[in-house]
């Protein structure tokens, strides 16, 4: 499938009412931005600085749970995280496993950023992506630091680019809310996708007036309803982050709900670009389970290898479904599952209903498929989980990263 | 890589003294096995019927622990399996969530195996693979069943070709002891495998004099040890199935650690020819785990697909194994890692020891990879694990199973 190029491409994200879409690379008044190529990569693109103008801008953010984090995770968790006005991002490199040598690189980063934009360095928040446990070159990376600085923007397009790494193209978004507030964000991630309480790099920028406390509380709530719920290949990476700043330019302390709707659909939006540009990404799925362990339910049905190959085939062989879901359900008291696929009931009290599976032929045909499995007792999850195809083995056996 | 013939073949199992390879489809005193084709499978040998001619013949059984189980594991599982003296197992079909209809298919099987043998339905194991949610044909099983049980011989060959699915070829050993006391094995399984407390198909005969308890336990540390620790792809089945049976025709009682050790040995040998002949699997590797959290870190390495498949494209990019071992970490206590890949150390204290990973290259080039991960505590534990290949995704996209 093409990656998804809007937010609202997807049929799994509805507009909400009074928001407006504006152009992708679209900033909130206050906010500049910039990416530059400082050669971590072989080529292309490979820093970006985002810089909110405002004094007083808040922010909110949210990291990877995995034990092994990078050394700008690290760095950024002791920073202001609730006060930051800027953020450099590289790909090109994690900075993760380089032990006190990456530290420093990280704590010259932010140091260096803040000397040039007149901030704290605790105001600076740091992400970094690429391979894990190789040296992060420090003279290029503060070098490209300054070129960003002085070619900060009006738009996001270059910084949106420079932060990614196999990605096909930038996930970015921009929307407009009642009384003019807008929200945009930028994100990247291609593999190792299975966020946990956290995301893959996801920068979000508002002109919203918002106290500290209610940023952070919403920001919370859309994390865990979008990027938690997606995975590539359920592996959690070493240096998810997001970061959200508010600056308040706008003059407008906008609705809690509307705008925590539109933050919702924004970081939804731009997951769902993740997943459908997944490494070797031809077809995304939506499981949605109901009953008693939902949510390890839907995670074993979106991490198994065999449904995603199922997937990838177009073949609809809800016995796989049955089996992942079944290998981590507790046994012993029978498995009443019902299972629908495309609004197509396929099992009922756990047996099937389909005696021959060419009955079910073009049901998995299209870009976006959902599952519905039912279970006995409360609870709901949903995962949206990509496909494995032979390009992500191929891709992942020859690139190092 | 080619896939083991001999389960001494793999540098992980090593031949305990006085312990002897006989012929691979050889049979203990006192049993007796044939495989048939019934038109279950589009062609091949698809029903295979054991037998222990022995009155007073004990057994042991272990079954998959997934929520979901195929009639014959509910059947079974009613039995005598402490007194089991035949099995019939079929490929071509798990009948696995069929209802009532399949439950009537096992015990029509078990009543037309008795029948013809002269013993009880509550003697005789079942075993059934293939693909989940159809439906197994019942007139052309039973009617194979008469044919395996006319065709009963003295060796293991076709009986342990009829098990087979997706397997390149069939997984069969048979070892004697001092005393002369044999036993032999037979197994199938490719994809789906990751067994939990018990295994893919797996059966195994001896003719040495056991109590019902000495063989259950014998059993259940040699599953443990073996079956239990390996992994094509981290999917529980719902129809893995072991099989022991001891008949005492050799009129010998072993000293119960050489037998156990023997059994330990067969079971991982035949583990471990599953694993060589995983699906699409080219390369082997072996992940121990020394800590707190052993258990946990050693299924997360061996069931990444970014491991799994650096290791398919021979990538020494030990960064994905701190990141799949990290993901189930406990966060927050840092994580001081230390890894040896094939004995050379690459991390120590969670920090890369390797500035370039070309330093590596050719260390990932065997056919079976030892990765050495020791965190802080105690504990242990070890997978064996196939390597994600594109074939692996080219036959689960295009085949249903």
């Amino acid at each position: 499938m093409a990656p998804l190029t809007s937010i609202f491409a997807s049929r799994w994200v509805s507009k909400p009412t009074g928001v407006r879409e504006l152009a992708e690379v679209e900033l909130p008044s206050g906010f500049r931005a910039a990416g530059v190529a400082a050669g971590l990569k072989p080529d292309g693109l490979d820093i970006g600085v985002l810089f909110s103008e405002v004094y007083g801008t808040v922010s909110a953010a949210r990291f990877t749970t995995n034990a092994r984090v990078g050394a700008p995770v690290i760095v950024s968790r002791e920073s202001a995280l609730d006060g930051l006005r800027a953020v450099v991002a590289n790909s090109g490199g994690s900075n993760t496993g380089d032990g006190q040598r990456g530290i420093d690189t990280a704590r010259a980063t932010q140091e260096r950023a803040a000397e040039l934009l007149g901030i704290k360095p605790a105001q600076v928040g740091l992400a970094s992506t690429g391979v894990i446990g190789t040296e992060l070159p420090r003279e290029p990376l503060l070098a490209g630091v300054h070129a960003a600085v002085a070619a900060l923007g009006s738009d996001t397009d270059d910084f949106s680019c420079a932060i990614l790494t196999s990605d096909r193209g930038p996930k970015r978004a921009c929307v407009e809310i009642a009384g003019g507030v807008r929200i945009a964000g930028q994100a990247k991630g291609a593999g190792m996708i299975s966020p946990r309480y956290a995301t893959t790099l996801c920068f979000i920028e508002t002109d919203a007036e918002l106290t500290r406390a209610t940023l952070d509380r919403l920001t919370g709530h859309a994390v865990e309803r979008s990027f938690n719920r997606i995975s590539v290949d359920g592996q959690l990476s070493t240096s998810d982050t997001v970061f959200v700043l508010a600056n308040g330019a706008s003059g407008v302390r906008p609705d809690e709900n509307e705008f925590g709707l539109a933050l919702d659909t924004l970081m939804l939006g731009l997951a769902l670009q993740i997943v459908s540009d997944g490494e070797g990404t031809t077809r995304v799925a939506r499981i949605v389970v109901r009953g008693e362990h939902a949510e390890l339910v839907a995670r074993a049905v979106a991490n198994s290898p065999l449904v995603k190959t199922a997937l990838h085939g177009g073949d609809p062989n809800f016995g796989r479904v049955l089996q992942a879901a079944g290998a981590v359900y507790p046994p012993g008291d029978g498995f009443p599952a019902e299972l629908e696929i495309e609004g197509r009931r396929v099992v009922a009290g756990g047996e099937a209903l389909v005696g021959d599976l060419r009955e079910l032929d073009g049901l998995l045909e299209g870009d976006e498929i959902e599952f519905r499995l039912s279970l006995p007792g409360d609870g709901e999850a949903e995962v949206f989980f990509a496909d494995l195809s032979p390009e992500y083995v191929h891709f992942n056996a020859e690139y190092t990263s």
